[in-house]
């Protein structure tokens, strides 16, 4: 069984000494009364949930999956009443606006509960996150009408939200999409077209669901500039916010898929349904952002999480499973052989899961911690360094998830191929996030394009002078130094190139990605054992930091080469070879 | 559908301008009429059955899987037809000895078969592939009488063969393992005992399955010195060498697995079955890995068809599907949008697919050309370089099989995660390549300690001193030297500090093995490159290794720091703290 515990040791010792939260929230009086016992509980409810509750469910949804019978998507068994437990828990709402029912917590806690959420069950928890993703968008852009009718039912989650943006033709070009939507005389819109790829577009965990839709006016401008957004519930709200007439639309059918199983993935055919326009007319790309930066995050914690969980699955087979000696000594010598943990390749397997996924945490609640500071304490450094950072978050997080999905498979030999230990089904449901909410490809795009050359790179010239300014271990002073410099030239190179070589920023933003992402990972190692205790749990932070430094940090040698290669690498080839 | 088409000029360009082989054969008295017509006939043949034959199954296969009742397997439709023209064309006895029906073809043409068959439809070649292996084994090792028995029979595929090793408390260390042998007074043995995780051990596709099993005599010396092998058929064969009495033995249950579902893999219970003794007694391991050799070879082919089945699939995908603009010009004015062959990021996933696919190919021939030459020109340092490529072969061909699959798919965004489109099924059933015939972790420790530290590196340094002496493009020389020198130093550095640090060719192992894996394919592009003829087929492998040498040989940046680190990086970790 794919068992799961919280990592709370873990989950404490980034908030309250590397972090130091106490400090941060000090300036935000949303916060005040969030005491280091109340995180705590917080912190030990949520694993409690995830452990105890979805996690048992988790092998078994991917093995009864979805079933779709004209219109009406049947979840597996137990999903429902883990659904009610996530959602009556308040969970949902916890970074949701008080003055709406929700708990008003900040991200950077919301990010460790949703690690967990997502490590325990990564299909249940799409319910949930597409939820917390629409509750944020309507918050953002919605009227006060808008907002009192959904925001309260979707921090409870009776109701659960989905967004709906791909269409067949367009893919992740949503400029040219199709869908329409036509002014009614009652200030409603008939919303018409046909959505694929619709997570959580339909199911029977929830009473209702809000679809937001994009789509286009009848005189709107063509391409990007000219797509709306729409609130489309299932059930059209009576006068008393309860579900009433049934809106015309509906699943046309669900994907089967190489994962998330447990996760119903529609096309949906919208014909005449009843939509509201949320937000101005064609800003819908805009709005829908709202949700997507949110949504980009949470899908980076879904590729962490699933390392975490592959990680606890791994090391515990390998210190159970015996075969073979160690060459030095043996370590169970009245045994037949020896765990598997005394051999050199395992143990790098195993670091490497465990030093990716551990920086991956720090760096996820320093993303948001960013935007915390620029939400609650209107940061305009911190709102431009969230900006930077979660198209890294996103792509390098799930990038790694994979990596490391992947190496815990192996431990396993053979074990790791066959359904029942559990361990493949983690390469399946988290491959999908290295492609959802924009691909990974898209977010480095973005990254290069938009965050890093549209402002010459200060920004990251920023984030790097704060961290030269840190206190650093001896030990890894040299080693982060090189990668700071490294980056930092790498990033002025790209930004001077890309004036002449056009080409160069797309050919490049994946590796340039990378390499930010190592980077920071490195940053954070040494932070984390500058700061760590003088104890077992801290003795195991070291012997990471140096794995870390020694193992993986110099993948940024490749890199740098690669970035800075001339696009013509890439670009010669003619599209008649391919 | 997942279409294949076997890549006919890329074959002809390997076999007859890269690598020459009419010179190489005419040492070789079997092979003077292997005219150039009739090799390309050949492979033109094997092409339409992997193309046309076995490739339209692959889908439906994984689709239906295999079906376990009462101790007996269906495997999917349309497998037993499909499978009885791969045998009777004599696809399985190609390379076999011609005294006893086999065709008696170089491994080198074997090679380049198997990549099209594994390519087309891994889970049907898999029951091809353990014949051939088990017809090897029993070509090198068993009596006169066996091999007159066996031989014409598995080569014609009347007879398919499986290979019974593991144990599931054993795994890979087979010297643990407990099933028992003992002999009777007519000279066979009674075989007891239990084996999982065996492909092919007991299908609907043949007459007979020849099970060879590993197994202990009672007064057998403890660990790897006490095993024998035994050929123990599903039915015994009768005077005439016809199936007779069914043996006892039988699947106890088969497993459900990531992927490779058309292939059934059973747990086999031997209860006092009938065995056969072949070769010598406690000699069993190393005759079985007279097998071994040739499978890893073989399963490096499966991951190298995967990379090339993935490289047709995504390559014309990314130029039918159009999305988003060029950055540089329209290349689509007219239409909606440009293909995603004009992004530069589609192109690097692609462009590694295929300089990873293509480079692999040279390298397989290369291997099986030493094969060859090993075996037909008794030359023995072909023999010791084979000794040293295969465990290469095996583990370099699949982890890059893997990612080349995984990058195909992430061209396909959404698309490649449902199943319609059949890129995600390459995903999973290549992953197992990576696994079997013994983890690639297993390979590395192979390569690292048998073949480079045995004899102090000199066959690595033979190989490089001749690769050193070719005429190398002026644009690539810099590049192939530097990667060359870097590859020899730390061969160097390894052998010597190995001496004194126990743990550090295991903790190495991995990332020496990707060093020279890479350093090998940039000796391949920069020959490829040279050789290619002036057309477009010629500039397109120009512009391929203009890519290798630009984005992917840097890889070896990284791994010179990491094969080169202190192992205590990788052992310092206390066993208690994963």
């Amino acid at each position: 069984m794919l068992e799961y515990q919280a990592p709370q040791q873990d989950l404490e010792f980034l908030l309250f000494d590397l972090f130091r939260v106490q400090e941060v929230w000090a300036d935000m009086p949303q916060f005040a009364d969030l005491t280091d016992d109340l995180v705590r509980a917080v912190l030990e409810e949520g694993g409690k949930l995830a452990g105890q509750v979805m996690a048992p469910l988790n092998q078994s949804g991917d093995q009864e999956g979805c079933e779709w019978q004209a219109g009406q998507v049947r979840t597996p068994q137990g999903f429902k009443e883990a659904f009610a437990e996530l959602a009556g828990g308040g969970w949902l709402g916890l970074s949701g606006n008080p003055d709406y029912s929700g708990q008003g917590m900040p991200k950077l806690l919301g990010c460790l509960l949703e690690e967990m959420f997502w490590a325990a069950n990564s299909s249940l928890y799409l319910y949930g996150t597409l939820t917390v993703g629409a509750a944020i968008c309507i918050e953002a852009h919605a009227s006060e009408a808008q907002k009192g009718l959904y925001l309260p039912r979707l921090y409870s989650g009776e109701w659960t939200g989905a967004m709906a943006l791909t269409e067949a033709h367009a893919g992740s070009d949503l400029g040219i999409m199709r869908s329409r939507a036509e002014l009614r005389e009652d200030g409603s819109y008939a919303i018409t077209g046909t959505k694929i790829f619709i997570t959580s577009g339909e199911h029977d965990l929830a009473e209702n669901i809000v679809h937001l839709v994009l789509a286009r006016l009848p005189d709107a401008p063509a391409g990007s500039r000219g797509i709306s957004l729409f609130i489309v519930p299932k059930f059209i709200p009576d006068e008393a916010g309860n579900p009433g007439v049934r809106n015309s639309f509906a699943s046309g059918s669900i994907e089967h898929k190489m994962g998330i199983n447990g996760s119903a993935t529609s096309v949906m055919n919208y014909d005449g349904a009843t939509g509201y326009l949320l937000g101005e007319e064609n800003q819908g790309l805009a709005a829908m952002f709202t949700m997507m930066n949110y949504e980009r995050l949470s899908v980076g914690l879904q590729g962490l999480g699933a390392g975490e969980l592959a990680y606890q699955q791994a090391a515990r087979y390998a210190a159970e499973r015996v075969q073979g000696r160690s060459v030095s000594a043996a370590r169970n010598a009245d045994g037949p052989a020896d765990p598997l943990l005394v051999h050199g390749d395992i143990r790098r397997m195993l670091l490497t899961v465990r030093a990716l996924t551990e920086a991956g945490r720090a760096f996820s609640m320093f993303v948001g911690m960013q935007l915390d500071l620029a939400k609650y304490a209107e940061n305009s450094a911190a709102q431009a360094l969230s900006e930077l950072l979660t198209p890294v978050a996103k792509a390098f997080l799930t990038d790694r998830g994979f990596e490391c999905a992947v190496l815990a498979q192996q431990v396993f030999g053979g074990h790791g191929f066959v359904r029942e230990w559990g361990v493949e089904q983690i390469v399946r449901d988290v491959r999908i996030a290295q492609i959802y909410e924009g691909t990974n490809g898209i977010q480095a795009m973005d990254l290069v394009n938009r965050k890093v050359l549209r402002d010459g790179g200060s920004t990251l010239r920023s984030l790097l002078e704060n961290i030269r300014a840190e206190a650093v271990p001896e030990a890894f002073r040299v080693g982060l130094v090189a990668a700071l410099d490294r980056l930092e030239t790498v990033t002025a190179e790209l930004v001077s190139r890309a004036r002449q070589d056009a080409e160069l920023p797309g050919s490049a933003a994946t590796d340039y990605l990378d390499l930010l992402g190592y980077t920071l990972y490195a940053w954070l190692w040494a932070r984390m054992a500058e700061t760590a205790p003088a104890d077992e749990f801290g003795d195991a932070k070291r012997r990471c930091a140096e794995f870390y430094f020694a193992r993986i940090l110099p993948r940024t040698l490749a890199l740098e080469q690669t970035v800075l290669a001339n696009s013509a690498s890439v670009m010669a080839m003619d599209q008649g070879a391919f």
